[in-house]
């Protein structure tokens, strides 16, 4: 069910996003072309689905959550460009492909991943992708923005290249965690649940436990099986974070403490739901296959 | 009357600024030290002084405009961070002093400026810097979005970069310098009318005409400048841009030609302000000052 579910915001979310990268001028092909690049590379769309979901948790269909799914998609995709860059993580590859960087250059890269920020404000903006009153819009705004910034996402960045060699324990290594990936995800749950225009106060808190509980349990697997993958599988180097030091779960707990406690975590999110109905069966559908995927 | 009036305006900016670079937690001391380090640097702030000046011109305490001007500020920010950086430019020094890269490093400068980026769209929505009803807010996210982004300020220095070594007509010239610096400074005056709210369409169309001169004008005496200031003066290496073959309106007009040509858009501008009393009379100094500074 979830792989239908998955293909279809997929198809709807690049659909949307499409029409993003027509640049405006003949000059500003190139940079377009980058932008476009980066962004139309056959992703899963995690984020996006995410959103999806959790609009139609409320009985509301997934399209008014256009807007929000594009934005935290843009978002993800500036920070794997700027995270690749050799500055940074420095990855020639992203999904078996040449990163941004390597296809196109640096620079172009960086301007890329810049102008990918915006863009991602931009779609809580447009009002074919974000039909909502000017109150939730502007809730969305502040949800994105504080979840991509250096109190989120860009600060979890930074925690990462700092823990490079050092030697974290579970709560330093979880707060690391919360920022560079969980806070986009809590974003993309909520921006979608904003997106219904149905949200209660208490609704929303509850899906913020559904989401830090996912969040936390997809970062848990993606180091399971940086561990277990092999490069074919993964499309990146086997145990590229381990190999550069990176504090892991595995390496933290033991693989097999590592699995159990993503899938304590999948119950978590689960047990968070309780309050909704059918309707939240894709939000459930997501967090199972976190911890079942094998990529 | 200029110099009394920036003063005021960069103690106004520098005020609310300040509060932005508080580090949640000591994990994150690092980022917003190197965010802090790019923005509080004893800057002009000429941005935030048209943010103000335009809110003014409508009989508007500054004040109500401080959101636009840190937003604009922030992005100015985070555009010479990544801008300096080995990739893209390859400065040491930036006003004097090591540039965000040198003092802390490449890793950091990227998300220094990555985390700027969202924290000026988080000022437009912290409302004790911008108190503005909700669509009034939005409009301002709005054009913030377009100025910063890839159809703006990012798709300039891309064109710009683009530009080393090749030979670009008048017109090509300016299509660049209106997105690299002409979309931030439209952006400045348009974000600071608004945050006034009780500015009419006639009124952000004489202001964009306006704004659209004098950020022409600061270029044409930016090239000018670099081709007359020394290295003491100007806190950068003389005619830098001349260096790397980048075009300017003095190689491409003559010295003379280039002078007539500022004191024209200068003119241009004032003559856009002759709908607005004297409470536009910081704009009209700031057009006259652009075209008479030294450094």
């Amino acid at each position: 069910m979830i792989a239908q579910y998955q293909q279809s915001a997929q198809a709807r979310v690049d659909a949307a996003l499409e029409p993003l990268f027509q640049a405006p001028s003949k000059e500003l092909e190139r940079l377009y072309a980058a932008m476009r690049y980066s962004v139309m590379n056959g992703g899963k769309r995690v984020r996006p689905l995410l959103a999806y979901a959790a609009c139609e948790a409320f009985g509301v269909p997934a399209e008014q959550a256009n807007g929000a799914a594009c934005a935290v998609e843009l978002i993800h995709a500036y920070s794997l460009v700027h995270d690749d860059l050799p500055a940074m993580d420095d990855d020639d590859l992203r999904r078996g492909q040449p990163t941004t960087h390597k296809a196109f250059d640096e620079a172009c890269a960086i301007l890329a991943g810049d102008g990918l920020q915006s863009l991602a404000f931009s779609a809580l903006l447009d009002a074919r992708l974000s039909p909502q009153a000017d109150a939730i819009r502007l809730q969305m705004v502040q949800a994105l923005a504080k979840a991509a910034g250096p109190a989120g996402m860009v600060g979890g960045q930074a925690i990462d290249l700092g823990s490079v060699g050092v030697k974290l324990d579970q709560q330093a290594l979880e707060y690391m965690h919360r920022h560079k990936t969980g806070a986009l995800i809590e974003a993309s749950v909520r921006l979608g649940a904003l997106a219904s225009a149905r949200a209660e106060p208490a609704q929303l808190d509850a899906l913020q436990v559904y989401a830090q509980a996912i969040g936390l349990a997809f970062q848990v697997q993606d180091d399971i099986l940086d561990v277990e993958s092999d490069t074919a599988t993964l499309g990146k180097r086997q145990g590229a974070d381990i190999a550069r030091d990176k504090p892991t779960y595995p390496a933290l707990l033991g693989l097999d403490a590592a699995k159990a406690y993503a899938l304590e975590l999948r119950d978590q999110a689960l047990a968070a739901l309780q309050g909704f109905g059918d309707n939240a069966e894709p939000l459930r559908a997501l967090a199972r296959y976190i911890v079942e995927r094998r990529h």
